[in-house]
C-alpha cells in the first residue's frame, strides 16, 4: 500500500516525529543563533563585491576604482540598518519581523506590501545563495561548470531535507561553517593587506578614474551600488527570528546582530579594498573572490579551504530563508490571508508545506535563470528594501505613539533608517528596472491582490459557519436506502448496515433488463432480510438517472429531511485491481456532491485476494 | 462545474442518449452491410500491389515482373478463405468470429490465442488503413505530406467520434464511397486495360527476369508475398458481423462475403496487372495507385475522383475495426478475461470504452511509425491469418464432431483454408520477423497470459463474495462516532446526523492544545445536544494517530461489530476553493479504506460563496 511505503521513507529522510513537549527546548545559544541568522548577511560578501564590479566593468576598466567609494556608502548604510534594526528587537521580544511590525504600526494594507515583499525576497535569497554557492565550487572545480543547475537543484532538495528534520539539527549541522568562513576570509584580508603592505604579493592597484563622471554616467554608478546592496540582504532575519533564541531572547538577539555588523562591513570593506589593490577583474567562469583568494594564498590547501567554506556558507544563508519564510507564512495564515495549510506544524515540530513551497519556487528560479547569480540578482533586494523601509516606518510611528523614555532619538535613529532604505529601496527599483526588477515590482501588488482575495474566501466562509444567532435545530429525520445491483455478500452487508442505521430502511434497484430484476426478486426473500425492495426503470440504461430522480423526490420534504444513501462496495486487496472493477460509487459520490441533505455512505467489503 | 459542462460537449458531438428499446432497429442491409463490413478487405487493393512491389525492388528493377504469379497466388488464397469462411457463416448465425468458433471448438485457450491475435489486428487496421488513406491525399497534393501524422491523428479522432454516434447513422454515412470505389476503380482497370489493347496509353511493361531465381532469391519472394497478403485482411469482418445484418442474418452475410470475394479479386488483379504493363514503380512520396490514375486519366478530375475515394473507402476500411474491437472486447469482458468495463454499453448503444482504447493505440501506432504504411506492414497480417487458422481449423473439429449432411466436403473446404492460412502465417512471421513481425509475436502470448491473470482475478473475486455456504447473518452493531475539531454549524448538523443514526452516538475530540479543549468544553452544554464528548491526547500533534488507535480498540469488539465516522465537512462553493481549506476528511478516509469494519461518513455542509 502506497502511503504506508511513503511513511517509511519520510522516516527515513526527515526522522520520528518528536511531541509537542520538546517544542520549547528547540532554541538557539548566541552562536550558534549566529550561524543561523546572520549567514544570510555575512555570506553576501562572497557576490556583492562582484556585483559591483560587474556593473562598473560596463563602462570599461577606468571606471572600477569607484568601488571604493561605492563599498564605503553601503558600508554606512549597513551600520545605519543594524542600528534600526537593534530597536527594533528590543520593542518586539516576540519577533519583529517587517510584517508583524508594519500591521502593529502602520495597519493591515502596508503589513501585507512588506509580506509579499518578504516572501519574494526569501525565496530569492534561497535562489541567489545556492546560485552563488554553486559558482564557488566551479571556481575551484572549472570542471563542473557545465553541471551548475543541476548541481543548484540538488543542493536546493539537500536543504529543504535537513529542515523537514527540524531547527535544531539544521543550528548543529551548519555553525561550523560560518565560523570557518569568518576566520578564513579574515586571514585572507589580513594576509592579503600584510601582503600588499610589505610587498610580498604583488599589487596592482585598477587604474585611478580622472575627477568627474565622464565615460562612466551617474546611472551607472546607481546601478552598481543597488547591485552591491545585496550585501544587506539577511540584516532583518535576526529580528524575525528573535523567539528562536534563548533567552533572555530579546538581549541576546541584539548582541548578535551587533557582531553580525561589525563582521559584515570588515568583511565587506577588507574584500573590496583587496580587489581594488590587487586588480581583480570578474570573469564568467571564476568568482571574484576566488581569484582574490587564488591570489592571495596561490593554489594551496587555504584557497581550496577558503572556497569550500564559501559554498557552504552560502548554502547557511540559503537554510535562512527555510526559517523565515514559513514563520512568516504561519503568520500570514493565522491570519487568515494565505491558505491554512501554512499554519500547521508538521510532526517534526516544522511547517512543512512552507518549506516545501519555498524549495519549489527556488528550484523553478533556478532553472528558468539557468543557476546563474548575475542573473537573479536585479531581481533581488528590491523586496528586502521594501520591507526595511516599512519596518523602520513603523517603528518611527511608534515611538511617536508611545513616547516613552528617549522616544525622540530612537524615532530619529529609526527616522533615518526609513528614508535612507525607501531612497534605496527607489533607486534599486529604477536602475535594475529593466534587468529584472519590473517582476519583483509586478508580483508585490499581484501577491497583496490575492492575500485579500483568499482572506475575504475565509471571512466569508467562518461568517456563513458561525454559530451567532442559531438556535440548536430540531432533530433530523433521516431515510436510509441501499443501493442494490447484483446480490452478493457485500451487499449483505450493506443491507444489515442499513438496517442497523435504520428499521424503516429501503433497498433500491435500477432495472435495466428485466430479467436480471425477476432473478433479484426470486433471491430477495432469503436475503434482503424483510428490507423492502423499490425498483426504479431505467429506459436509458443510465444507473445514475432514476436514482438523482428518486433522490430527489425525497429531498424535497424539507430540510430537516436527510437522504442517506448506502453504497455496497467491495475492496479489491490490492489497490491496482480496483482498474479491473466499474467504478459506479464514484460517479454517484461526484453526482451527490453538490446536492443538500443527501448523504453517501459505502460499506466497504474487503476481498482477501 | 465541470462534471456539467463535460456532458455537454459530450451531447453535441456524440448526440442525445437512445432507449434500450430502439436497439433492435439498428440493423444493415445488405448494400449498406457491404459498405460497413467489405470495405476493410476492399480497401487494402489501395497499398496491396505497392506492398508487392516495394519487396521485390529491394532485388532490383528486373525482380518486378515476379508481381504477376505473386498476385495470382494472393487470390487464389483470396478464394480458399472466402469459401471457408462462408461456411462459418451457415454455421454461426449469431456471429462467427475467431474467438466464438476456437472457444466453441478447440477451448478456452487456443480461442484466447486468437482473441489477442485479433484485437492487435484490428488496431492495426486502424493505424495501417488511416496512414494508407492519407497517403492518397499526399500523393494528390504533395503540399500536405509533411502534415501527414498530424493528418492521421485528426482522421482516427473523426472516425472515433463518428462511432460514438452510433452504428446506423455510420453505416448510411459510409455507404456511399464504397460503391464509387468499386465503380471508379473498375472503370480505371476498365479504360486501363482498353488503352493498352487499342495501344492509346503507353506500356512500358516490366523488363521479364530470365527462368530461375538469380539475384532474387526465394525469401525475398516470399516475403513480397508475405506483403501482399495484406489484401487478405478484413476478410474475416463479414463473418464477425452477421447479427449486424437484416433477417434472414446469416443468408444475407453469405452472399455478402461472395460479392465482396468477386470484387476483391477483380480489383487487386487488375491494378496488379496495369501496374506491370504500364512500369510502374514505387515511389516514397506517391502511391503506385496514385500513379497509375494519372498514367490512365492524366491529371483530370477522374483522376482526383479515385484518390478522394480511396481515401474514404480506407476511413471506412478503419471504421471496420471499430463495429469489430467493441465487438470482441464485449466477448472477453463477458467470459471476463479483460476488465468489465468493456461489457458495459453506452448511452447511445456502442460501447463506447472499446472504441476510446482503439483509438487511443491506433494513434499511438501512427505517432511511433511516423504515419507511414510501409512501417506498418510487417507487424501486420499475423495476427489475422493467425485467426484465419484457429478459426478455420475449429471448424474441421466441428464438422467432425457433428457429422451432419456433407461433413466430409465441408472438413475438407475448411482443412484446405486451415493448412493454407497456416502455412502463410508462418511465412509472414518468418520473413517479416526482423521488420516487426517480432512485436505481434511477442504480444499475441503476452495478451493471452494478461487475460488469464484477469480471468484468475473474477473468479477469486465471485467466489469470495458468492453466497453459496452463507446463512442470513446475525444483525450488525454499530457504535456512532463524531469527529468534532472546531465547532460550527456544519459541526452541528454533524452532530444531529450521529444522533439521528444511533441515540448511543458519542462525540470525539482530538487534544492538540489544551486551551482548544477548554473552549470546546465550555460550548459543548450548549451545542453537543447531549452527545457525550470524548477527549483524546496527542503528544505528537497527529489528529490520526490517536483516532486511529481508539477506533481499534472498538473494533476489536468483534466482526459483527462496525464503527461509523460521522465526519463533519464543509463543501465550498467553487470546486478551486478546496485548496484553501485542510484536507483532513480525505487524510482520514485513506487512513480507514483497508481496516475493516469501519465506515466512514461525510456530512457535507454546502456553502453558498
Amino acid at each position: 500500500m502506497g502511503p504506508v511505503r511513503f511513511g517509511r521513507l519520510k522516516r527515513l529522510l526527515v526522522g520520528m516525529p518528536l511531541p509537542t513537549a520538546q517544542s520549547r527546548h528547540e532554541r538557539l545559544d548566541r552562536p550558534t543563533a549566529l550561524a543561523v541568522f546572520a549567514s544570510d548577511a555575512l555570506s553576501s560578501v562572497a557576490y556583492a563585491t562582484e556585483e559591483i564590479l560587474l556593473v562598473l566593468a560596463l563602462a570599461g576598466t577606468i571606471a572600477l576604482s569607484y568601488s571604493l567609494p561605492i563599498a564605503v556608502a553601503i558600508a554606512a548604510l549597513i551600520v545605519i540598518v543594524v542600528s534600526s534594526y537593534r530597536q527594533t528587537i528590543g520593542a518586539y521580544p516576540q519577533g519583529g519581523g517587517a510584517y508583524i511590525v508594519t500591521k502593529d504600526n502602520l495597519g493591515t494594507y502596508p503589513s501585507l506590501v512588506a509580506g509579499s515583499a518578504l516572501l519574494i525576497d526569501y525565496v530569492l535569497t534561497v535562489a541567489v545563495s545556492v546560485a552563488a554557492g554553486i559558482a564557488a565550487v566551479t571556481s575551484a572545480l572549472p570542471a563542473l561548470f557545465g553541471y551548475r543547475e543541476a548541481l543548484c537543484v540538488l543542493a536546493v532538495v539537500g536543504i529543504a531535507v535537513a529542515n523537514l528534520r527540524g531547527i535544531r539539527e539544521s543550528g548543529r549541522l551548519f555553525a561550523a561553517p560560518t565560523y570557518v568562513f569568518v576566520v578564513t576570509l579574515g586571514a585572507l584580508i589580513a594576509y592579503g593587506s600584510l601582503g600588499a603592505i610589505f610587498d610580498f604579493i604583488p599589487e596592482k592597484p585598477y587604474e585611478a578614474h580622472p575627477p568627474g563622471l565622464e565615460g562612466v554616467g551617474l546611472f551607472l554608478i546607481l546601478r552598481a551600488f543597488a547591485s552591491g546592496c545585496a550585501a544587506l540582504t539577511g540584516v532583518e532575519a535576526v529580528s524575525d527570528g528573535v523567539p528562536a533564541f534563548k533567552p533572555p531572547e530579546a538581549h541576546n538577539a541584539r548582541v548578535v546582530l551587533a557582531w553580525l555588523g561589525v563582521i559584515l562591513v570588515t568583511l565587506f570593506l577588507g574584500i573590496t579594498i583587496l580587489a581594488y589593490d590587487f586588480g581583480i577583474v570578474p570573469k564568467k567562469d571564476e568568482t571574484v573572490l576566488s581569484q582574490l583568494a587564488w591570489h592571495v594564498f596561490g593554489g594551496g590547501p587555504l584557497y581550496f579551504v577558503i572556497q569550500a567554506v564559501t559554498m557552504l556558507i552560502l548554502l547557511l544563508a540559503a537554510n535562512t530563508s527555510f526559517a523565515d519564510f514559513p514563520r512568516l507564512s504561519f503568520f500570514l495564515a493565522r491570519d487568515r490571508f494565505i491558505p491554512r495549510q501554512f499554519a500547521t506544524q508538521g510532526d517534526r515540530l516544522v511547517f512543512s508545506n512552507g518549506i516545501t513551497i519555498l524549495s519549489g519556487l527556488a528550484i523553478l528560479l533556478l532553472v528558468v535563470f539557468g543557476g546563474d547569480t548575475h542573473a537573479l540578482i536585479p531581481l533581488y533586494a528590491v523586496g528586502v528594501f521594501m520591507s526595511f523601509t516599512l519596518s523602520q516606518s513603523s517603528m518611527v510611528r511608534r515611538w511617536m505613539r508611545l513616547r516613552s523614555g528617549g522616544w525622540w532619538w530612537r524615532a530619529g535613529i529609526n527616522g533615518v533608517g526609513a528614508v535612507v532604505t525607501g531612497v534605496v529601496m527607489l533607486t534599486i527599483a529604477v536602475t535594475k528596472f529593466t534587468h529584472g526588477a519590473w517582476i519583483v515590482v509586478l508580483l508585490i501588488p499581484t501577491f497583496v491582490v490575492m492575500f485579500l482575495f483568499i482572506h475575504r474566501h475565509y471571512e466569508a466562509v467562518a461568517e456563513q459557519l458561525s454559530l451567532d444567532g442559531l438556535t440548536p435545530p430540531p432533530p433530523i429525520e433521516n431515510t436510509v436506502l441501499v443501493l442494490v445491483g447484483d446480490l452478493h455478500r457485500g451487499v449483505v452487508r450493506a443491507i444489515q448496515y442499513a438496517q442497523a442505521l435504520s428499521p424503516q430502511a429501503k433497498a433500491v434497484f435500477v432495472e435495466t433488463d428485466p430479467e436480471l430484476t425477476r432473478r433479484l426478486e426470486e433471491k430477495w426473500g432469503k436475503w434482503g432480510m424483510g428490507v423492502p425492495l423499490i425498483v426504479l426503470t431505467s429506459p436509458y440504461r443510465s444507473l445514475l438517472g432514476p436514482l438523482v430522480e428518486y433522490i430527489d423526490h425525497l429531498r424535497a420534504q424539507g430540510d430537516n429531511h436527510v437522504v442517506t444513501l448506502v453504497l455496497p462496495e467491495f475492496i479489491p486487496a490490492k489497490w491496482w485491481q480496483a482498474i479491473m472493477h466499474n467504478q459506479t460509487a464514484f460517479l454517484i459520490k461526484g453526482a451527490m456532491l453538490f446536492r443538500r441533505n443527501v448523504i453517501v455512505t459505502d460499506v466497504p467489503y474487503h476481498l482477501k485476494h
